[in-house]
This record gives structure tokens, C-alpha cells and sequence, in this order.
């Protein structure tokens, strides 16, 4: 699917431009904090150039489809959450003139639990991206261009919706600084922002002279929620299979310590959920479509210790966790611990992209409050100077501000994943025959199938293969003009219908117990136009280029996107999306810290091991999308020349379904470009047949057959 | 040829990785301030990455060949110089502990004029890149690998061969820090460093509190050499003809002055020699290769000053500036006039990357002088302030440091300037048929003919061409194992013959009239090896990759690189150099600000109207070099759509001389590659077979016939 997430997409911060501005490059362009709104330049737009346009990096909503517009129960109910919250604003130890509600959970998520939907709950819009701020007397929701109409319904009067993306509509911090009387104390709850974010935030209100105040134990919204609010999730976690991780995680563990002693540093705090999950080889299912818990993982050189709800930890995996050498705590004391641990005089790692502001004002509070404060001054505070008698009391501790070093770890396969993940593709290829022989049969029958119920049915083909454990996002099911959405969401009761007249776009995936896929296939029905022929060939083209593409080692991912535009480049079209995104193994669709895309900023080289996405598209307004994508994962590539000493690098396919060769027009193809479609043909009936019967073996014969140039 | 000073290429600074951490991309990668010493991460090593290695950005000197091994005399002579420099630091208003003399002149050119040619001088190493520092009791000679043979040939005992790129070699700055006890004066010319690289210059010696002493009247070498010191250059300088040049130099300096108003500025100063050439559309004959005249240009709102040597000024050069508004100022004359300007209160226009620290800190320290100091406290000073009346004079004037504006409106050439490139390349190509079809006479008939009389005899057929002026840099004549040496220069007695055995690569460019060329081709006058034929080819498709390429506006040219390289890539092959630099009209063969390389920093997007070299290469060490080489024109592409409102970009070629093909293997090559290749040679003949006569219309016409696959 395009990344609806790609962490390598320029980040939206709250300053327009500060990601293109800043000094480091990779850091900056792998933040993972979410915007509290969409940054109007990465919108496409006609007048705009392409290349500086999209990014879509926001939370999708856990609610299934049918909820989505239930939440609009007029103006009234509305009116009073935002009475009530303003209420709370005069409430000592409060005090503020507005309150900011993001979208985001406390660990930068892209998929959250309902629980923390709290700019849903206040704002009655449901959309997956938007900004609520509030004020004494005035409310305003921001959001982007596909959320236009959805807002507009679902908000009640009491709220401006601000258009992100529309000439003249104000940053929420330009907002602010002009609605506001200067010197107003403006509210957030610290766990909901990175700590980079809030800094940000921070900076933009001073303009003006407002004061940024961290609510850390009263989020004004649950406050109000409260009754209603759903519980927190707690579904039991599992121990992801040592044949599926390949590597247990006590050697992980080790790993991580060796760099945080390098980094100088004595603990490290993690935050990032796929992180907490691939580093101790545990999956929960708290979010959709993400193998995740919510957790905290503290590691220090000889201990670990990791802050979840223990209603969730089964003794099975209280025994792994064990074994790990890893304590549980509580989740909620989390910032207890983050103090406990200044105290010490430990030097914490903090990615401060990622850890929320909470957790890295704690610490440096603390590193104040017990030891620099200590020093500087001989305050009544220097009673509180710990006296276990530890030799590093004494020293003042410091935060070692850097990446955090799981995320290349976790791209970077072993050979255990990468199985995984090859088999995992098999079965999915093999649910996918199902469906589309199904659907083809449904639509020569005349049967009126919308685009979720094809989407449904996808599901349930998927969810009879082995593993099967959920989707890996929702399914972008778009017929005719729908597929030219690139984020389009069908809706029950009010999306298309697929048939024979129209190019379907169908972008989905799934999580298995070893594995993750995401695929686009685009298909037509009936006859085809010669336009979308000629666009899909073009498509296919890019995507044969970047597939087959072979690079010395240290390339980084940008440098190859052109090969995947430049056929489409040659007749003035183009894609307003990156190419390819990082996938988790049994973990998160979109992960970092490598990306192929236009972007020139991040400069992660792509590695040995490393999957990625291959997925360029066109999109004609109102007419159509086609998207082909498949997974790859990198490879050494076996050239008879090392030029430089150095390893050369190519891919190897992770998916393995038909593309339609009704939509190729063969009179574009060069003679290699159709032997890489039979080639591949070749090898999806090799691999795939095995696993099917009957008329999906037959469907999968009929489309494996080898084309040829007149 | 390659770039041997592509601006776009990393910039040579006194700190390795200065740049990449710079937070301004595309400025700090056009900076043109030239290298006191080469960076030796830079340059190329099995061990390290070739994507970040080489750079060749230094002066190529004016000696012909036959005088490069004449200049060491013996160790007496130039322990004698040493010992009158140093007699120097003594002396009044010097009082200096280390002297550095680098290889350039006060504009920062690729090419320069004898007289400036002091590194040489004083060191008698004459290759084209070192530094020379010189202690009280030490004298140490920076140069690259290129130049290690030559250079301990040259230098006598005295010396200290510092060979930049070996392991554990200092820096000059490492190496002042080293030797000379803390709180050392170190001295400078300050016309001969830019202001940004004296900047870093002195920051560097700072770190042990050495001072950078910049010596305004008095280089220590022309000192030493004055009798024998070669006079400056003063032939005269000549008008460029409007019909070459498309614009008159008022309407040039028209739009010169919109800029100035734009940037907040009053005044600017270009000191770049082909920026001046090109805004009042003069030609010189100062340096060998590129047709300037050494000047400074001074443009104010209401005046422009030319800083010129008036023996050079012809009476009809005279009345084209007196038309143009420009009036005449003595070369030397350039501080106090930027002394006066910063007195008046004019805020002056300064690029600091390539205007030199004399000019640049003489106009800060006046603007201290007769404003700031002034205003802080009333010194003595005030008397000196201006009263003229002028209602500027109670302002204080400021620098506008920023890119010169020039640079950028010289690399988009008008449809006069395209048309005079267009031509000059025709007869250009005239000459290199004459040329190869009696080169390959001669070695059919066994001529033994060096690489040195190679290059002498291409002179001679290019010079009987109309327009003719000068070669456009050094020909790089490299037979079999040379032809690897990617800056391959030939030397009379010491080179290699041509012959059937071998490959041959030829770099070769001109200066006409009306237009620069620059090619490279590289043949073979026996039987290739299929190793060398499947280099060649892949060569070649990375060459026709990128002349096909289509690319929306707004792309950087980094983004094409890597077509040139991917048919390499597929075999494991790369080379070191960048793809593309621009060149010139009637001008500098390297110029920016545009580049098509794998360096990432070069923001700047091409354009139509830029001209561009295409010159993938692969080069076998010891073995061969292979190169080919077009020049080429961004144009609009025809597409017939126009994604997002943009205009799609292509190029058109300039260069018309047949590539071998004996050398091709065409199993290689799709069809399409393979139409290329024919319509290619199509062209070749239809537009310079009128040109030609006799046995070079034949070799022409035999070279120009259709291949086929088999």
C-alpha cells in the first residue's frame, strides 16, 4: 500500500519548512512525532509542484467502517463536552486559556486503541487525522483535504473547521498567537507529544508570550470522557515464536546494552511499541491491524525492566520475560521510575523524536532537581541528594540525545524473518488467488458487490490462511474514480460498486503469525481503455526498474525512485507519493528507518536485509488510480565485478500474485521487460500452486501464462 | 571531459565534512572557495565508498607541457628562496611565524595566469594542485596523488611532500597546530583565499591560539620573485558579439540591478572572471582555456566600475562601456574603492564563497570604521565621517552576503547563445572527423605517434576551424593503461603511444567565437576485448539513459545520475567522477551552479537552457579508461500530459561526432537503445557532412551507418 505513515515522508511538524531547514538530515527526516496538524505545503495541489507535495502520517481510527459516522449526535452533546472542558480550565493547578488535542497516543502510534481517541471523543470528528484546540470561546478542529466533508458533517457549531492545505487557513500555533491575548498559558498533556514536538510547539507560542503548561496528571479529556471512555485494552500478549524472530531476546538485550555503553549512556528508554515488541519477541493485539502492547521498556546495563498492564502478561510470557532477565512494572509509573532513575545519576538515551515530552521532562527535571541544583546553589534541595552509598551519586547525569538504535536493528532482517515473511506471502498469495477468482466469477455473474463487501470478502478468504491474524491496514478498496484516492476508505452505504466497467485498485494486507504483506494489484473487468493501458504499462515499467535494480552498498533509498518514474516521466506523469516504505517482520506495515522516495532528506543506505515496498501509481482525477506493489526484500546481488571493494545489492520478490497482463500493452514493454513479467509469472505458479485447488489453481494457471511481444 | 573544477562537486574545504554538516545546502555546495589542501576522504581508496570520493577542482597551470619538468633547478635555488621568504617574516608590519601560499589567483580560477602561478614559484612543484606552508624552519608541499611522482621530482630537499589522501597525513591547519609553538602568527595573502575559506582558516590555527595575519600589500613571494616574475597578462580584451550573446550588457546590468534592489542592497561586487565576461559581454585572453580578463565589475544602482588594467581596453571595448554605462578603474584600485563604497553607506551585494577575504574585510572593517565605531563612541574616527550630504551617510551600511545572482542567469543560456553552441559544436565536429580519420590513416599505416602529438595534431585540425580561439582546457590524450588515469595529462617524453593494440580515450574541448565545446569519445583501432566491449557498452546505455531522460521541472540533476550508472551497477561497476557539469557559452568549460552527480548537496534544479555535459565512464585501473561524452541543452519535452501542471523536461544533444561502433556489443542493447545508437548517427551526418570533403566526409559517412541486432 502507499505509507500512510512512511516515517521516511517529510515530517509535518508545526513549523512549515523546519524539517527542509534543519542541520541533520536522517534524524530529523525519521522523527516519528506526529503532527497536531498537516503541514498545507505536502499537499498535493495543481499549482504545486508534485515532488514537495503528500504525506500522509496519520493515525488511522480503530472504529470499524459502520461506526464512522455515528459519533455526530448534534450540536448539544457536543456543546457540553466542550462546557465541561473549559470548566476544567480555571480548576487549580490548571489554569489555562486553551487546552491542544492531538490525535496521538503516548507512544507515536499509528494505529491507536479507542481509549485514546480523544480528539474524536471532544470534537465528534472521527477522521484519522485532525487537531482539535480549544479556547475559552472558541473551538477549532483542524484537517486535511480528504477529511473536509466528513468534518463538516460531524462537527457540531461550536467548532471552526480549519482546512489544512486551503490558501489563508493558519497553523494551530498561528491561531493561537493571533486569538489569544498575549501571555496566555496554553495547555497540553505532555504524553501525547513528542518531546521534540512540544519543543517546537513551545518555541511558536513564545511568540507571542504564551506560556506552554504540561498537564501530566489530569488529561482534561478523559477527565470528561470518563464513565463512557473505553478501558485501556488489555488482551493477553503473546512470545512471538523463537523460529519466527530468530534471535531470542536476552541476545537482544545484549545487543542493545553494547550500545548503550558505546553511546555512553547507562540505560535507554523505549517507547516506540513495534520496538518494545520486536526487542523482547512479545506480540499484543491493543491496536488494529499492529502486533503491538502498549508498553514502556526501560534497559539498563543490568536490568530491564518493562511497564505494562500486567493483566496482559500470561505466565507463559511472564516465564519469557523471566528468562529475559526482565521485571515488570506498572505502566502508569513509568515517570516515577524516569525519576528514580536521575536520581541514580544514570545516563538515559532518549530518542527525543519518539519519547513523548513527559518522560524527557521528567528526566531533565530530575537530573536538575537532584544534581545540578545541588551543585550550583546548596538549596534546601540538596537534602534530597540520594545517600544509597552509590558511587555514581555523585556524578551529574546527562540524556544522550540520539536515534534510537532499535530501528535499523528491526529492519534489518534475519534469516529467521525473512522465511517468515517469504512464507507468510506464499499463504497470503494463495488467499488472493481465492479472492480474485471469486470476484471475477461474482462480476461476469452481474452481482452488485460494493467495494467493502469485495474488501470483506477479501478478509475472509485471508483469515482461512493459516496464522492469520489480522489486516495490516485498513483495505483500500477503489473503484473507477476511487482508486485515484490515494487514501480512500470506502465507506458502507456510501462507496462504489466494483464491476466490469471500471479499473479496480485494491491495496491491502495482512499480519500473519511469521510474517506481514501489503500488496496493490489493479485490475480491470472488462476492456480496458487504451489511456489505461498505456498508464498502467507505465506503472508496471517503474516497477520492473526498481525491482530489478542493482546498487553498490551505502545507496540510499531516494537514489533509486527515479527508476520507478521515469517511464511515466517520459509521457508528463508522475505519482504524488513516495515508492517505497519499510515493513516489519510480523510487526508494523510501515516501520523505518530506510524509504525509496523523491525525498531527498533521508540518507538511511538501503541494507542486506532490509524490506521495502515497490509500489509507484498514477492517479487521474476523477477517472481512475492504478497502483502496482509488491514487497521486496534487499539482497546481495551476485554481479561478476565488485567495483570499489564493494558489495553490490539488488532485490529479492516477497510477493508472489498475478499482475494482468490484460493491462499491459505489450508494444510498450522492451524485450527484458517482458521476460521479467513471465519470469515472474513463472515463479508465482511454482511457488503458489501447491497451496491451491480447484478453480483458484485453475485461476492462477490461466494467469501465469506468458506473454509475448507481436 | 570530466569536470576537473565542477562547482557542484563537494567542495575542497579546510575541514572535511564541513559541508555535509552545513546546514544550507546548495550554497555551501557552490561555494567556490578553492581547497588549501585536498580533503583526502575525497579521494578514491579500494577501502572507501566511491560514491564519496573523488573531486578534481583545482587550477590546471598555463605551462604548456614541454616546460612542466624545467622548473627544478636543484635544491640550492630553492633553499634560496626559502631562505629570502623567510627573511621576510621579520620584517615590519609582517612579523609572520608561517606563510601559506595556495595555487590560487584573487578570483578563484580554474585557469590562471603565470604571474599568479606563486605556489610553483616558490616551491618549484608545477602541477596543477598543492599548497605550500612555510615555517620559519620547515616548508611542507600539500598535493594529491596525481602529483606524488611529479612532486618529489620537483621539490628539493628542502620540502616536506605532504601526499594529501595517505593515511595519517595532517592537514596544513593539523600540521600548523602541530609544529609551531601556540600564539604563532600565521600569514596570508588575503586576495587569494576567499572569505568564507579565510574564515575557516582562521578558526582552524585558532584552536592553538595562532593568529591569521593578512598581508594586504605585500605577497612574500612576488616579493622574492619580482625580476624574473612573469608580467601580468594585458592583451586586449575584445567585445563578445551581441549575435553570440543574445542580451546587451545594459540590459544585463538591468537586471542586474533589479536583483541588487530585491536583496536590500545598494552596490555589488563580482569577481568571478566569466561572471564579469559574461554580464558586460567582453572575452579576454588572460588565462589559457577560458576567454577572460582579470577585472573587477562594481555595480551600484546608479554606476558600474570595470577594475581593469586599461592596456587592455580598446578604444572599441572602450565606447561598448562608456554605452554600457561602465567607466574604467585601475585593477589595483579595488580596496579603496570598497573602502569609499562602505564610507558612503552603500550596503554591498558580497558572495562571500568566491569574493576574496581582502575585499570582504576591507569593506567590513569600513563599515566598523565609519559607522559602527562611530556610533559606539565618539573616537576619533568621527571625524572622519562622510559628509558629503548625501542622505545615506547617518545609515549604517550592511553586507548582503548571499549566492552571486550571476551565476544563475549565465548557466540559462538565451536562444543567441544556444545557437552560437549550436554551431561552434558542428564545426567542432567537422574537426574531429579530419582529425580521427587521419589518426586511424596513420596507425593503419604504423605510424608510431605519441598521446602528446595526438593531442598537438587535433590542436591543429580544430584551429584551421572558423571562430577558433583556444583549446577549452588540457586535452586528456590517454592510450590503454592511461585512459584510466581519470585526469590523465599527457607530458612530451614520457608518454605512451597510440596504437591498434589499445584503447583509446580522448577528452578534448575548444573555445570558438561563438561557443565551448567538450567531448570525450574512446575507440579502438584493433580488436577490443569483449570485456572491454561490454564495459563500452554499459558506458554507453548509461550515456543514452540519461540523454533520454524526461523529468518534470523543479529536478535537481543529482536525481538522473544514477541512469548513467545503473548498467554498470547490474554488473558490479561504478565510477568515480560526477555525470554532468555545465559548461559555458563562449565561456568557462566548468561552470555552474547546476550538476548531474551522485553528490546529494546540489539542490539546484536544471532548467531549460542550461547546457550540461553527459559523460559516464568506467575506468580499469592499469588496464583502459573508457568515456563518451555529449554536451547537452535542457529543453521542454513534448509530452502530452503535464502531471500537476508542470512542465517535463528533456535534452537536447550538442555534440554530433559518430561513437565506435565496433565497440558496442550489441546483444546488450534493447532495440530501442539500438535505435538510439541510429538515429544518433542519422543526425551526425545529416548535420555535418556538409562540412566536410574528401576522406573525412567518407570516414564520416562509413561511421554514421545504421548497426543492427542480430
Amino acid at each position: 500500500m502507499h505509507s500512510l505513515r512512511s516515517p521516511a515522508l517529510r515530517p509535518l511538524s508545526l513549523y512549515p519548512n523546519a524539517a527542509f531547514s534543519s542541520s541533520s538530515h536522517s534524524l530529523r527526516f525519521f522523527t516519528r512525532k506526529l503532527p497536531i496538524f498537516r503541514d498545507p505545503k505536502l499537499w498535493p495541489s495543481s499549482s504545486t509542484r508534485p515532488l514537495i507535495s503528500i504525506a500522509n502520517c496519520s493515525s488511522i481510527t480503530a472504529k470499524p467502517s459502520s461506526e464512522i459516522h455515528r459519533s455526530n449526535r448534534g450540536g448539544s452533546e457536543s456543546d457540553e463536552k466542550l462546557r465541561a472542558l473549559r470548566e476544567l480550565f480555571t480548576k487549580p493547578n490548571v489554569e489555562i486559556d486553551a487546552y491542544i488535542v492531538p490525535s496521538q497516543d503516548a507512544h507515536q502510534s499509528e494505529f491507536i486503541a479507542e481509549c485514546y481517541m480523544r480528539r474524536a471523543y471532544i470534537s465528534g470528528f472521527t477522521g484519522s487525522a485532525g487537531t482539535a484546540v480549544i479556547t475559552k470561546d472558541k473551538a477549532a478542529l483542524w484537517t486535511d483535504g480528504r477529511y473536509f466533508l466528513q468534518a463538516e458533517k460531524q462537527l457540531s457549531p461550536s467548532w471552526i473547521l480549519m482546512r489544512a492545505g486551503n490558501l489563508g487557513i493558519p497553523t494551530p500555533c498561528e491561531w493561537l498567537n493571533d486569538v489569544l491575548a498575549p501571555g496566555c498559558r496554553v495547555g497540553i498533556d505532555p504524553f501525547l507529544f513528542s518531546s521534540d514536538a512540544a519543543a517546537e510547539l513551545k518555541e511558536a507560542i513564545a511568540k507571542k508570550n504564551h506560556e506552554l503548561v504540561s498537564l501530566y496528571n489530569l488529561n482534561l479529556v478523559d477527565e470528561i470522557w470518563k464513565g463512557t471512555r473505553p478501558r485501556p485494552p488489555n488482551k493477553p500478549i503473546r512470545v512471538h515464536n523463537l523460529k519466527y524472530a530468530g534471535l531470542d531476546a536476552a541476545s537482544k538485550l545484549s545487543f542493545l546494552r553494547a550500545e548503550i555503553v558505546g553511546a555512553g549512556a547507562s540505560a535507554i528508554i523505549i517507547s516506540m511499541l513495534d520496538e518494545v515488541a520486536w526487542l523482547l519477541n512479545l506480540r499484543g493485539s491493543d491496536v488494529p491491524h499492529s502486533p503491538v502492547m502498549y508498553a514502556y521498556l526501560l534497559v539498563r546495563i543490568d536490568s530491564a525492566k518493562l511497564f505494562i498492564d500486567s493483566a496482559k502478561v500470561t505466565p507463559k510470557v511472564m516465564a519469557h520475560l523471566k528468562n529475559a532477565g526482565v521485571e515488570l512494572r506498572p505502566y502508569d509509573t513509568i515517570l516515577s521510575e524516569i525519576e528514580g532513575l536521575a536520581k541514580e545519576g544514570a545516563n538515559l538515551w532518549l530518542d527525543t523524536s519518539s519519547v513523548n515530552a513527559a518522560i524527557v521532562n521528567t528526566y531533565k527535571s530530575a537530573c536538575e532537581k537532584y544534581f545540578r541544583g545541588n551543585g550550583n546553589k546548596k538549596s534546601k534541595k540538596s537534602k534530597m541528594r540520594p545517600s544509597d552509598g552509590s558511587t555514581s551519586q555523585s556524578k551529574v547525569p546527562t540524556g544522550v540525545y540520539r536515534m534510537s538504535p532499535i530501528s535499523l536493528a528491526k529492519a534489518v532482517k534475519n534469516d529467521a524473518e525473512l522465511d517468515g515473511m517469504r512464507n507468510s506471502h506464499l499463504r497470503d498469495a494463495a488467499a488472493l488467488a481465492q479472492f480474485w477468482v471469486w470476484l471475477e466469477n461474482e462480476i461476469m455473474n452481474g452481482t452488485k458487490l460494493t467495494e467493502v463487501e469485495v474488501a470483506d470478502k477479501l478478509h475472509e478468504f485471508r483469515s482461512k490462511q493459516a496464522g492469520f491474524i489480522d489486516t495490516s491496514f485498513d483495505t483500500i478498496s477503489g473503484s473507477g474514480a476511487n482508486g485515484a484516492i490515494i487514501h480512500y476508505r470506502a465507506e458502507p452505504g456510501n462507496c462504489s460498486v466494483v464491476d466490469a466497467e471500471k479499473l479496480f485498485l485494491l491495496d491491502s494486507g495482512a499480519q500473519y503469525i511469521d510474517g506481514t504483506t501489503d500488496i496493490t494489484r489493479t485490475v480491470h473487468f472488462g476492456e480496458p481503455t487504451p489511456r489505461q493501458k498505456e498508464c498502467f504499462t507505465r506503472v508496471l515499467q517503474g516497477h520492473i526498474a526498481l525491482d530489478q535494480a542493482v546498487f553498490p552498498e551505502n545507496t540510499p533509498g531516494f537514489v533509486l525512485d527515479p527508476f520507478a518514474r521515469s517511464s511515466l516521466w517520459k509521457i508528463g506523469l508522475d505519482y504524488r507519493h513516495g515508492t517505497g516504505h519499510g515493513v516489519g517482520a510480523a510487526l508494523n506495515v510501515h516501520e523505518g528507518p530506510q524509504s525509496i522516495s523523491y525525498r531527498y532528506g533521508n540518507l538511511t543506505s538501503l541494507q542486506k536485509g532490509m524490506i521495502v515496498s515497490n509500489e509507484p501509481g498514477y492517479y487521474e482525477d476523477h477517472a481512475f488510480g492504478i497502483r502496482i506493489e509488491n514487497l521486496l526484500c534487499v539482497v546481495e546481488a551476485e554481479t561478476p565485478n565488485n567495483f570499489g571493494g564493494l558489495v553490490y545489492l539488488g532485490f529479492e520478490k516477497l510477493t508472489f500474485v498475478p499482475i494482468q497482463t490484460k493491462m499491459i500493452d505489450l508494444s510498450l514493454l522492451s524485450t527484458a521487460e517482458v521476460n521479467w513479467v513471465n519470469d515472474y509469472h513463472a515463479q508465482v505458479w511454482e511457488k503458489v500452486s501447491s497451496l491451491l485447488d480447484g478453480s483458484a489453481r485453475q485461476w492462477l494457471w490461466d494467469n501465469t501464462r506468458p506473454v509475448q511481444k507481436q
